[in-house]
C-alpha cells in the first residue's frame, strides 16, 4: 500500500478502530467468541474491543495464527490484519545458548546468522515481530534477566545488538525475516540490589555513557520497534517517561517506529504511584509516545474519552496509529496477512540439519573454559573411565527458561553427546543428586502442591543415588559434574541474593571430590555464579550457560577435544555476592589499590575480598597457548586515526580461535574516566604454530565520551592502549591525542 | 578584631603568607625545626611553607598545642595564630557510643548534650575545630564508615546533624564550645558496592531528596566548616566539584564558612584522573571554592604560580584566605590563641562524674534489644549463675576505632558492669574464644608481623579456653555472649563483603548453644551485621554497637533490668549481604509484593529471600508492652496543618521510653514516591500502666519533595499516615491535601 493509501485508511477509521490498533492482547482473548467470563472479564476487556485489536501477544504456529487472523479479517471492516508478536529471544524451535552465552562468543557475525535462522523459523510459524534483542546492560548477577543480556559492556553489547537486529530483519521490507523489537528501553538491567522490577537510579551521564549505547545500536541497525522497560528512571517509570521516549529516542535518535509497553506496564503506572487511575496512566503513556498498550485496558477504554475531553490531542493518537499501520504495511501484511507462514514451511525450515549445525557451533563458541588444572582437559575418547553425574547430566532442560517455543524433546543431552565419544565400558552415568533441596518456590510459577511433591528424588532414592554415584566414582578415572541452577532460578523474576550452586549440589560435589579423582565441573546457569569454593575443589571448570538444543553435542566436542574452547566472559564472575555490582570498567578512584601515595588500609578496597572478580571480563581459556608480543602504535601522537598492531602466536599443536581485545584508558579527562574501556576486538583463527599480526584502527570517534558539559566529544591528552586475551592480561602502550 | 582590621590584615599579607593560611599540615611537621628528611620531604613541603601554615591536623592536648602555637606565634610576622583541628567524632576523652548507636537513641536533645560535653573536653585540650558531625546517609552496611553515620534516613539524620552542631558550637562566638566541620559533603555514604572511596553515582533527584538534607541541616544550624568527600559526584570528585560546592553549598544554601578538603583529597584529583598534576589539582579545587588543602603540597606550591600566570583570580584566593582569618577571629584566637586550653582545665573537665553519667545514659538509650524470646531478659541479680563469655566480655575496646583521643583504660568493661549485679558465686567468666581466626589484615594498618603473631590466643590456649568455657557453661543457667567485629573491621576503609560475625565466634557460639541453656547475645559492631543464623540460635539479642566509655555499665543496667531498653534501629538489618543496599523508604515499583494484578513469581522480589530486612528501621524492643490505638487526624482534608494523635498505653509494670514514629506515603505524585517516609518522631516517658495521647502536627512543608520539574513543593492528593513503634507495625489513616 502506498503512503497516501495508508493515510487514507487512517482517516477512514473511527476512534474506536484507531484505538484498537494501539491495543495488544494475548491469545486467550482470541479463542472464544464470548468473553463474559474468566480473566478477560476481570481485565475489563469486552468483545467489541477484541474485535478492533491491532496485535496479538505470544501466539505462534502457522495454524494457530492463521485461524486467528482469518477470524479477525472476516470481522474487520477495513481488513486490517493483526500483527503477531512473540517472545522469541534466543531461538524459535532451534534454540541457541542464552544471550549471556551468545555474549561469550565475542562473535557478532556468527550471532547475526543465528538470528537470521531464528527469523526464518519464526516467520514460518506466523510471527511478525519478536521482542528481541534484549540489550540491557547488566552488572549485578543477582538480577534474573542477566540470562537475556549479552553482558556488562556497552561496546560489546552494541555489537551484538546490531548483529541480532540485522540477522532478524534480513530483507524485512521484501518479505524476509521478522521485525525486531529492541528491549527494554532503558536501563532495566540496573535494578537496585539486582531485585527484579526495582527502581533504577543513576546519573544521566552514566545512562548515556554506559546504558544507552546498545539500544542506540539496535535503533541505528533499523529495528522496527522498541519496548519500554518496567523500571523508573529519574523518578518516572519509563512507559510514561517523556525524557527517555520522546526527547532521546524519538527526537535525538530519530526513531519513528513503534514503541510498545512491556506487559501491563501502562496500568502499572498506578502501582508506581504516578497515575491515580487508568485514565491518568493512559495519558502519561501516550504523551510519552508509547504507541501500543500491551495487555491492559487503559488505552482501549481511556484514549477516546481523553480525546473527547480535550486532554490529549487527536494528532498524538493519530501518529501512534499511523506508526502501527505503517509497520503492518511495511511487513506486507495488507497483501499477505500470513506473511508466508504455513505448516509446510514450518516443516521445511524447523530444526534443519543446517540449523542444528549452526546451533552446535554457536554453543561451542559460547562455552567458556574457566579452569584447566594440570590440563585434565581434553579427555581422550575411550581411554579412561568417565563418570558423568549431576542433575544436568542427562537433562533436556538445557534450553533454559526463556526458550518459550523450544521443545525439550529436541535437546541433545550431555550424556547423548558423551555417547558419541565413549562406549558403554568407558561411560558411567548416574544422576547422583537432585537439582534442588526444595522446590516450593515453583508454586509461585503455577505448579500445584501435588506437582511440587512429585519433583526431584524422594528420600529413599536420594540416598540410593548418592551411594550409587559414590560406587561408580570409585571405578572412574575422571568425574564430570553437570551441575547448575534450576531453570526457574534465573530469567525474569529470578532474582537471587545467593548465587552459589544449590546447596544440595555443593554437598554432592564435596562428597565426590573427596575421592581424589580427576574432576571436571560443567556449570549450567543463567548468570555468573559464585564459584569460589569450586575453583579449589575441582580440576577443570567449564561455564556452559544454558547451551541450547545442541548443547550436549557442543560440550562433548569440547570435553573430548574435537573443538578447542574459545568463549570469553562478557560479564565478570564475582568471588562473592558481597562484591556486587561488579564490572571491569569502573571509574578511577582517588585512592586506587595501586596508589603511590596511600599504602595499606586506606585505599579503595574490601578488607576481606579482592576488588577484582574471580574471573575477569574477557577471560576464557583454550587448549592452546597464545602469546602476545610486539604491541605497536603507528604514531606517538594521534590526529585522525591510530593503527595498532600486535603479534599473536599459537605455540600449541592445535588450531584455535583467539579473541584479541583492545582497551583504552583516557588518563586525564574533564570528568573521571574508567580504568579501562573496551574499544574493539577481533576473533581470529590461529592455526597450530601460527604467528600473525592483528591490526586495529582507532579513530577520534572511538575516544569520545560525555565531557563535563555533557558534550559527546574526545579530549586531547594521554591515552593508554591495552591489548590482550582478556581485560587483565594485557600489553600496554601510550599515545597522545592531539 | 573588627571586620575592617581583619580586612586590613588580609591586605597586608604577602601571597606566600596568604596561601599559608589555606594549608593544613599534621603534627609531625611541627615537631622538628628541620624538615630535610622523612615523610615531610617526600611530600615536598619545606620549612618556609610550614612557617606560614594556617592550621594543624590532629594535634590535641593543651600542652602540645600550646607548644606548637607558641613556637608558631614567635615566628609569625603578623601574629596569626594556628587553628587546631582534630577528628573528635563521638567524644574526646569521655567516649559516647559510635554515631550509629547515637542514631539508635532517637533522642537528638540527649545527643546535643553529649556533643556539648565533648566540646568542653576538646576545648580544654586545645582543639578549635572538630571534623564532626559526619552526617553521610548510608544504606549499605558493607561500608565501614557506617559506624560514623546516624543511619539511613534523611529526617532522622538531619535531626542529629542539627543536634550535634548545636551541641558542639554552644556559645561559640563567646568563647564556648568548638567549631563544627560537617562532613563529608556530599553523598560519600553511597560508595558503590559499599567499597570505601568508590565512585558514587546517583540522580540529582536522589541526591537532593535523600542525601543532601542532613548536610543542609548542619549548615542551617550554623556549622562553621564543611569537609569535602572523597567520592565523585556526576563524574567529578567533590573536592573539585563546582556544582556541589559553589552552586549548591555556597550559592543555594548561602554557606560562607570554610570548606576544607578531606585528607589529601586535592592531590588525589590526579589519581581520579581529572587533573594531570598538582597545579591542575589546585586550580580545580580553588575554583570549586575549597578553601583549605589538607595535607598536600598543591595549594602551598601552586596557588601563587596560578595567580601569577593569570589562571586564577587574586580575588578567588583572597576570599578563601579571608574565610580562614574570619574563622580564627570569630573563635577569638587573635585575642587568646589557646582559647582557654590548659592542663588545669583538662583535669577539671575530662571524664567528670557528670560526663560518665551522661555517657552511660547515652549508651543505655543507644542499645537496641532485637530479640527476647520467652522474656529471658532481664536477668535477676544473684539469683542464677550467669556465664559471661566472648572476646568482648572483659575488653576495653568498647570505644571502637574512631575514638582517636579516647583511652582504653577509662573504659568500663562488660564484666566490670556485671560485677555490680552478680557476686563471685553467680558470675562466671572466661573469654572462651578469640576475636578473629586471622589477624593478618592488621598489617595494613601498620602492625608488624611480630605484633600480629602476638595477637589472639595461641593454638594451645584456644583449645584450653574452649574447654574451660564449655565446662563453665554446663554449670551456668544463662550464657551471655559478648561477640562482635574487631575494631579494625569497621570504620574508615573497613569495607567488608561478608558482614556476619567472625567465623571463629560463630563456631564458638554454636558449640555453647548446643548445651540448651538460656542464651543472650550481645553484639558489638560498627554496622548492622547479618544475624540471621543467630536469631535462631539464641534467646535474646542485644545490639550494643561500640557503646563507649560507660558501655559496660549501661549494658549491665539493661541486662539486669535497672534500665528498660529503648533504642530503635536507625538502619535496616539485612537477612544477608545479598539484599544490599537496603532501606525502608524504597520507591514504589509497578509490581509490588502486594500487587493486586500480579501474583506469584512476577512481582518485585528475590526468589530466595524476603525483600524486607531481618530487623526493620525504627525497630527495637523493651521490657514493657506498649499498645497503640485511636489514631486520629484533625481533618480529612488538610489545608495548612494537620493534627495527628494516637493513644499509647504501657500495660507493663515498669516505666518505659517509647519512640512514637510518624510516617507518610504520598499516594500519587508527579514522580514515584517512597512507600513510607519518616516525618516526625517523639521519644516519651511512659510510666507503668500509663496511657497517654501523643500529638504530632504536619504542615505543608513536611510534604514537600522534588517534583517532576525539580521544584521543591507539595502536591495535592491523597496521603496515608502511618504511626507506630517502628516502620513495620503501624496504624494507618488517610487524608487529602488540598
Amino acid at each position: 500500500m502506498e503512503e497516501r493509501a495508508l493515510k487514507a485508511l487512517l482517516d477512514s477509521l473511527t476512534w474506536e478502530e484507531k484505538v484498537g490498533q494501539l491495543v495488544q492482547l494475548s491469545g486467550d482473548f482470541f479463542h472464544a467468541d464470548q468473553l463474559a467470563v474468566g480473566p478477560q472479564k476481570k481485565l475489563g476487556i469486552d468483545q467489541a474491543i477484541v474485535d478492533q485489536v491491532g496485535s496479538v501477544l505470544n501466539v505462534t504456529g502457522a495454524e494457530k495464527t492463521k485461524e486467528i487472523q482469518d477470524r479477525h479479517m472476516a470481522k474487520s471492516r477495513h481488513k486490517i490484519p493483526l500483527l503477531f508478536m512473540a517472545d522469541i529471544i534466543y531461538g524459535y524451535r532451534t534454540i541457541f545458548p542464552i544471550p549471556l552465552g551468545l555474549g561469550a562468543t565475542w562473535n557478532p557475525k556468527l550471532i547475526e546468522s543465528a538470528y537470521q535462522q531464528t527469523a526464518e523459523e519464526s516467520k514460518a510459524a506466523g510471527a511478525h515481530v519478536t521482542f528481541a534483542p534484549m540489550v540491557d546492560l547488566v552488572r549485578d548477577a543477582r538480577w534474573g534477566r542477566t540470562l537475556e543480556s549479552t553482558g556488562e559492556d556497552p561496546v560489546l553489547n552494541s555489537a551484538f545488538a546490531k548483529a541480532m537486529v540485522t540477522g532478524l530483519q534480513k530483507d524485512l521490507l521484501n518479505g524476509g525475516g521478522i521485525a525486531s523489537c529492541v528491549k527494554h528501553f532503558a536501563a532495566y538491567g540496573a535494578a537496585e540490589g539486582g531485585r527484579e522490577y526495582n527502581t533504577v537510579d543513576m546519573s544521566e551521564r552514566r545512562l548515556r555513557q554506559d546504558y544507552l549505547p546498545a539500544y542506540k545500536a539496535a535503533v541505528d541497525a533499523g529495528c522496527q520497534l522498541v519496548m519500554t522497560s518496567f523500571n523508573t528512571y529519574d523518578g518516572m517509570p519509563v512507559t510514561g517517561n517523556k525524557f527517555l521516549l520522546e526527547d532521546i529516542l524519538r527526537n535525538e535518535w530519530g526513531f519513528d517506529g513503534v514503541i510498545i509497553s512491556d506487559y501491563a506496564a501502562i496500568q502499572e503506572l498506578i502501582a508506581h504511584g504516578v497515575a491515580a487511575n487508568d485514565r491518568e496512566a493512559a495519558k502519561l503513556a501516550i504523551e510519552a509516545t508509547t504507541d501500543i498498550d500491551m495487555k491492559t485496558p487503559c488505552y482501549a477504554k481511556e484514549l477516546e474519552p481523553l480525546i473527547k475531553a480535550g486532554e490529549i490531542s487527536e494528532e498524538l493518537v493519530n501518529q501512534s496509529v499511523y506508526r502501527v499501520l505503517k509497520l503492518k504495511n511495511d511487513l506486507g501484511l495488507f497483501e499477505d496477512p500470513y506473511r508466508g507462514a504455513s505448516s509446510e514451511q514450518e516443516e521445511k525450515v524447523f530444526l534443519t540439519a543446517e540449523k542444528r549445525s549452526l546451533a552446535k557451533k554457536v554453543s561451542a563458541e559460547s562455552v567458556v573454559l574457566l579452569q584447566n588444572k594440570n590440563n585434565v582437559l581434553p579427555l581422550t575418547p575411550n581411554k579412561e573411565k568417565v563418570l558423568l553425574v549431576g542433575p544436568y547430566g542427562d537433562n533436556q532442560e538445557l534450553i533454559g527458561l526463556w526458550a518459550v517455543h523450544g521443545q525439550r524433546e529436541d535437546v541433545v543431552t550431555i550424556k547423548k553427546g558423551f555417547e558419541r565419544y565413549l562406549d558403554a565400558e568407558h561411560l558411567l552415568y548416574t544422576q547422583g543428586c537432585d537439582m534442588l533441596e526444595d522446590y516450593t518456590f515453583l508454586g509461585e510459577f503455577g505448579a500445584t502442591k501435588d506437582q511440587i511433591e512429585q519433583l526431584g528424588l524422594n528420600e529413599a532414592m536420594k540416598e540410593k543415588e548418592l551411594d550409587h554415584a559414590l560406587s561408580l566414582a570409585k571405578q572412574a578415572d575422571t568425574i564430570v559434574f553437570a551441575l547448575g541452577e534450576h531453570t526457574m532460578q534465573s530469567g525474569e523474576a529470578g532474582s537471587r541474593t545467593d548465587i552459589t550452586l544449590p546447596k544440595i549440589q555443593q554437598d554432592f560435589l564435596e562428597k565426590l571430590v573427596a575421592l581424589n579423582k580427576k574432576t571436571v565441573l560443567l556449570v549450567i546457569s543463567g548468570r555468573p555464579l559464585v564459584l569460589t569454593k569450586e575453583v579449589e575443589q575441582v580440576d577443570a571448570i567449564i561455564q556452559a550457560w544454558f547451551p541450547g538444543t545442541e548443547g550436549g553435542n557442543a560440550l562433548a566436542d569440547i570435553i573430548f577435544g574435537q573443538t578447542n574452547p574459545s568463549g570469553r566472559l562478557s560479564m565478570s564472575f564475582p568471588y562473592s555476592v558481597g562484591q556486587l555490582p561488579l564490572y571491569y570498567s569502573e571509574f578511577k578512584t582517588g585512592r586506587p589499590l595501586t596508589s603511590s601515595t596511600h599504602k595499606g588500609r586506606f585505599v579503595s578496597k574490601y578488607l576481606d575480598s579482592p576488588n577484582e572478580p574471580l574471573f575477569s571480563f574477557g577471560y576464557g581459556l583454550s587448549y592452546s597457548k597464545v602469546d602476545y608480543s610486539e604491541l605497536r602504535l603507528s604514531h606517538e601522537q594521534m590526529e585522525e586515526t591510530l593503527d595498532i598492531s600486535v603479534m599473536i602466536e599459537n605455540s600449541s599443536d592445535r588450531s584455535t580461535l583467539e579473541t584479541v581485545q583492545l582497551y583504552v584508558q583516557d588518563v586525564t579527562g574533564s570528568v573521571v574516566r574508567p580504568v579501562k574501556e573496551l574499544k574493539d576486538f577481533q576473533k581470529v583463527v590461529l592455526a597450530a604454530g601460527e604467528k600473525r599480526k592483528v591490526e586495529f584502527q582507532l579513530n577520534r570517534n572511538d575516544l569520545k565520551f560525555y565531557t563535563k558539559e555533557m558534550k559527546f566529544s574526545e579530549e586531547a591528552g594521554t591515552f593508554i592502549v591495552f591489548v590482550g586475551p582478556n581485560v587483565k592480561e594485557t600489553q600496554t602502550a601510550e599515545f597522545e591525542l592531539v
